[in-house]
């Protein structure tokens, strides 16, 4: 049992990365931080006759480093009530990857992962946060990856954090269970 | 009463875009395809000592055509649930000018504006479609812009939007209103 | 195909009863007025030896007449942004019903119809009944009835959903696709 | 700061109570069993001339019970996607409380205080659950209560509650908020 941590945040040390360090503490995980490269927004050429064109960005390096592991650890702070741009255009791109000959059991594989949601907002995220949630519920549901969890954490300026007892007690549960 | 319409799709002629054209249909509206320009990812600075740096895009071009009008429509189709990734890239960036000197006026000026969203889904997006409805209540709360309304639509193939009968009965509905 | 509609309100000729008499005027329904009988909440006896008590209400004969229809239109004004407490109570006592050995198909009867909503609230009903359409989803899902649609209004006052035209067009629209 | 605990589930020791008992474990709180009670659905008179008529049954009692206290548990087990239909024939009926003269500063009284809310469900509550919570949200709001936060928890079949780790961790965070 493997796991990869995809960092949806542009900022170094924001209070989304300390929670999910915390959860992942001691554990071997694979961290890929998005802002580290390049990802193109998809273009949308599902019913184009030509198909997706092949794009020339760090995506594929992304999906190649993420796919040999079970679980994956979405790891976004909530930007305007939902998962970063970044994070967004990361996704999007799915659509491209779920018709592209090199990833014929993309879907496949990803039906046979576990994955969390790591996320901290700091404009009531306990609520507001929630539509996010259910999105990547319906994200995950799509191609069959299990959503086991959730953790949420309200923090506005760096090390806030620090002081929502109620997340950081989850991601030490969250912890224990990922041992 | 002056019209902006923000466009989010990556597709010419897209459902959404079809929609939101027989919503505008006869009316003078100003035009802004997002997939045109180049949007940057934030860089959240809101807590650093220096502050946001200047970026060097179109983001602010954008920013400059939409403030003028009354009445902002957001177009985009529904991927993964939620708006694009370049639509989100370019919300996101609305907390850097919410700290930028050059636009002291920002939140003040959205929230005298009122916003639609035309959004269309290929999967349930009259279910599906609904957290992102509230996400953008919570965007347009936060700059204080009054959410007159939306309009969901089915599609998926190019032109489905043309059998989603309730679909374009609101947007003739919307079309009246904003005559 | 014939149709069923289940009121839940409680006011005599309110607007989501104006609105659901709209989209299905001139056709033939059986119309249940939840009000007019007395439905005892659920005593959750899921997990009880002894099972379910039988219960002296009206409950099973509401059943009785919804179970021979294709189409069930499940209407009800939003109170406190939900369903209402009758409606409510009717949908809790489904789970006795699941174990019921006199209906010993209920669910799979109920997989083989489908389902629609009309819904009319007074404050913000497009963004603050969404939960509710959510929670019929669900609802509908569990059971495996199909969620064809829903129509949410504006009302507060007596008659107000006149003034919904957006409401009143979706409500032609139902009728025509119902027909 | 006093605590009052508003019991909406209808099985002796269900697993709801279970964890709102570990939440108040030796605090002083006020216990209120709703199944104990006589709550006639509300008949909705807040447009008749004649205005709400007197209802015979305990539904003032327990308003009587809860409004001297500062802080609000809603207990409640998750019931077809939402709060018992017990517990919501009782928020219905605030719509009345808030046109009787014998309770002129309901609003007012209910603006002061906070709440909480517990909920176990038994079919993906942690997210299926989240509507009911966002309606609770939309609850409070309007009648101007602070919602300070919820725990679900999963369970379905007696004492399943004492498998869900997180649960009770977040139990007994509330717990020593409380204290």
């Amino acid at each position: 049992m493997t796991i990869a941590v995809i960092y949806g945040g542009n900022r170094p040390n924001g209070n989304t990365e300390s929670l999910t360090k915390l959860a992942t503490q001691g554990l071997v995980v694979e961290e890929i931080y998005l802002k580290e490269y390049v990802i193109e927004p998809i273009i949308d050429k599902r019913h184009a006759e030509e198909g997706f064109p092949e794009v020339n960005d760090d995506y594929n390096f992304i999906i190649d480093r993420i796919l040999p592991h079970d679980i994956l650890i979405f790891s976004t702070p909530i930007y305007w009530y939902s998962m970063t741009g970044i994070m967004k255009n990361f996704i999007d791109r799915w659509s491209q990857t779920l018709k592209d000959t090199n990833y014929p059991d993309f879907k496949k594989q990803m039906s046979q992962k576990r994955a969390y949601v790591i996320a901290v907002g700091g404009d009531q995220p306990y609520m507001k946060g929630l539509p996010m949630i259910q999105q990547f519920q319906h994200i995950f549901d799509y191609v069959g990856t299990t959503f086991e969890g959730y953790i949420i954490g309200e923090g506005n300026r760096p090390d806030d954090i620090a002081q929502d007892l109620k997340a950081l007690s989850a991601a030490e549960q969250l912890r224990k269970k990922l041992q």
